[in-house]
């Protein structure tokens, strides 16, 4: 037998970011592209977006930044905020599967 | 800004029991019915069967025990072992409440 759960920041107007939220900012860390992002997580950009949008209204400062125009069009840039959130949630996530590998041990 | 999340048994076959079966046989100890702990959990006595079986077979002792007949018809016990795993589960439960908590805090 095992423990096994699941975490997520929340905030007073709803869930703030899961598991699937911080894959997506992830990955649009690494692709610099929300379009990209989207279709690696299996959503409709429309989808991303409105995830991103409510990221962004409950964090008061943009995770992600969306550039438009210049060189090669626009692209998408994750901020330093959206990096810390990133950050926030895995140092969390890990001291979650620790204790879930503790009381599972205990069982 | 909070934690939030929730956890559940599992063993190799597959969710042993989280929250809404806890809250089934803890149901079925008060009223000593399937019957009754179902319709309060909003279920039919199909699905709380479903549910017991689930467990009972996992636990390999079952948890739940199904009394025919005698004095006033049958009923449903809630077996030592159905009291033992409500027992681990709470303490459990109690100390990832504190988890959530101490993690909400530093936030």
């Amino acid at each position: 037998m095992n423990v096994n759960g699941r975490i997520w920041l929340e905030t007073s107007k709803g869930t703030f970011a899961g598991e699937g939220r911080i894959a997506l900012l992830e990955k649009i860390k690494l692709h610099g592209s929300i379009n990209k992002a989207a279709k690696e997580m299996k959503m409709s950009y429309r989808q991303a977006w409105e995830q991103i949008e409510s990221m962004n209204k409950q964090y008061n400062k943009p995770l992600v930044h969306k550039a438009s125009g210049g060189v090669g069009g626009g692209g998408s840039v994750l901020t330093l905020e959206g990096e810390k959130v990133i950050k926030l949630y895995k140092e969390i996530k890990l001291k979650f599967n620790e204790f879930l590998k503790a009381q599972s041990k205990i069982l």
